[in-house]
């Protein structure tokens, strides 16, 4: 099958290479969609950051180049002998996760954080960039016909949000404040709209993006270059701040805005991946109870997030901002969000089928 | 009537002032004994911090001088006219707290969150450090017999540490890590084991302290200097780490101790006032889902721990180290609690009434 493989920074190949081994619990899905995400597009610019290459991955027990790509959907074209509950033909997307099944995490139900946790599409045993993906069953997930193949490929980062705002113990009718209108950021006002937030308020500076936050449901885009932050959050909610921030954009001046923005006892949930050190008074925190909490990827989460998008309480409408085919993922998708377009684009999706553009 | 009355930094005169006036919903308690706080050595020594200065506290409307002292047990000697479940005779502690009750946070019933929180015996309502001090009814508890007034005056900092394991949602079975055996850390180790903690262990120097620990029933206690604290506990608990850590130090290699050995998904509650910021990764708690908690006093555990120290779940034995009048307040209190001799000491009590001692 043909497939996007990594040998190196800026070096991605799309080359012929074997078709997944089916047996077991294992699933074949010929795929659809996948779209392209921030952690693809750094290993293309920064790598190797996840991808193994002098150490096989635990699991995975390889090293590049390794298939990328871990957003898809598709249709399933052939099973294991021990699958059981989905067959061929089955609309489906895949949950991108490899884990042992085994560790004290796993154990839990918190497979999210499994001791040897890797990523589909990053850590070796294959990906979407490709005609064929495959993954065991539990982590198959059959798609309603209400949702079509190139907006299910949205589900994965649309989980993410799902998932971050079960960790902000979000409840009916609270106010939130989103950091950052990306993927990510998108993806959370969404949820958090269909969870009934009563106010959901968006920092995101002057860019296309505020007018993507926007069409997610925001109430409210502020720009940190024109406003205070938590003062004007202050002012939109009574005096108290919201009760719950994500912070999605890494930065550390917008981490403090949200901590500043946030009412007593509220919740910061930060999905951002850090490059530095931040400096933080935890006075910040401790005088007011105020709860900093991660959140790493989803975990039992992907049902929720294909049922409300199938029933379309979560639209995602405007998010697909380019087709491409897989021959051209380089060129017209990693250095097309490398490049000054960057911030019109929230998901690039990629087929491997000239029939579906 | 007698009282401490702070003047000003290492000013603090033992001299006559007005009995506390009573009426409407405030209870009037003859003082028995006092603990003297680190709050009230450093308003000795550095302050002043939280006591009101140059400008009045919002609700006590005064500055200093102002009485000292909130760890405070005694007998009702007087009620105003609407008080409806105390009367003279009473054994009672009261439960310092200055509060307006009609900001969001005291609607809320989150009191110790209030827009305009004081604390008695700092920002001028009035203090133990006397011999009679007064708080409205709903901040005076009664004690059991079985309590006795010198070890009720202990139960405002071991309240500290009720309300912080209901912070880290802490429950029977779990495990936990306390940073540093102070006050706050031992009543946090009590507390702990009266919640059914399956293993807990303390950071703490190699001093007397650390005997304090294990007589508060810590089942190991760890010298930063002689062992990896993360490593060791990680040891300890097959691999995982412990599901919460309580951080009563201040100082930011316990912080970060601290927030190393947690176990994924695990809790960090933060009791401690900080002087500066600290340097902290996200990513420490972002790959791993870890949660940072602020805690700030106590709201609504004071019958808790009032039944538990009456049944002698908590035992708090060995923590009066010395008790002194009154008239002594400064010269073998303070002093020797800013002294050489200082980590011996948990509590020093003070006492208006010298038949006490
Ligand atoms: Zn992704
Ligand atoms: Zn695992
Ligand atoms: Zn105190
Ligand atoms: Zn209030």
């Amino acid at each position: 099958m043909k497939a996007a493989l990594w040998y190196n920074r800026k070096d991605v190949r799309i080359e012929e290479t074997k078709d997944p081994i089916i047996s077991s619990d294992i699933v074949k899905v010929k795929v659809k969609w996948c779209g392209i995400c921030g952690s693809d597009l750094h290993e293309y610019l920064a790598g190797p950051i996840l991808i193994p290459v002098e150490h096989p991955h635990p699991l995975s027990k390889t090293t590049a180049p390794v298939i990328l790509g871990h957003e898809f959907s598709g249709e399933v074209v052939e099973i294991g002998e021990n699958v059981k509950n989905i067959k061929v033909g089955d609309r489906v997307v895949g949950e991108p996760m490899v884990v042992c099944g085994k560790c004290p995490a796993c154990l839990e139900g918190k497979y999210n954080l499994c001791w040897s946790v890797g990523a589909y599409g990053i850590c070796g045993t294959g990906g979407g960039f490709a005609e064929y993906a495959s993954l065991p069953e539990r982590f198959i997930h059959k798609i309603p016909n209400e949702l079509p193949f190139d907006k299910a490929a949205l589900v994965e980062p649309i989980t993410v949000g799902m998932h971050s705002i079960d960790r902000a113990n979000f409840k009916i009718g609270e106010t939130a404040l989103v950091l950052g209108a990306g993927p990510i950021g998108l993806g959370t006002i969404e949820c958090l709209k269909a969870a009934g937030a009563s106010f959901v308020a968006c920092l995101q500076r002057k860019s296309v993006r505020q007018e993507y936050a926007k069409n997610a449901g925001a109430d409210i885009i502020l720009d940190p270059n024109e406003v205070d932050i938590p003062s004007t959050i202050k002012k939109l909610t009574g005096g108290k701040g919201v009760d719950a921030v994500f912070e999605t954009t890494g930065a550390e001046s917008c981490f403090l805005a949200g901590l500043n923005s946030l009412k007593s006892d509220g919740t910061l949930v930060v999905t951002s991946i850090w490059e530095d050190s931040i400096k933080l008074n935890p006075n910040l925190f401790v005088f007011t109870e105020k709860k900093i909490v991660g959140t790493m990827g989803y975990r039992n989460n992907y049902p929720s997030t294909i049922s409300l998008m199938g029933n379309g309480k979560i639209k995602a409408d405007g998010w697909i901002t380019k087709k491409i085919h897989l021959d051209d993922l380089v060129k017209e998708g990693f250095e097309i969000l490398a490049g000054i377009e960057k911030k019109k684009h929230i998901k690039i999706l990629v087929t491997p089928d000239k029939n579906l553009l």
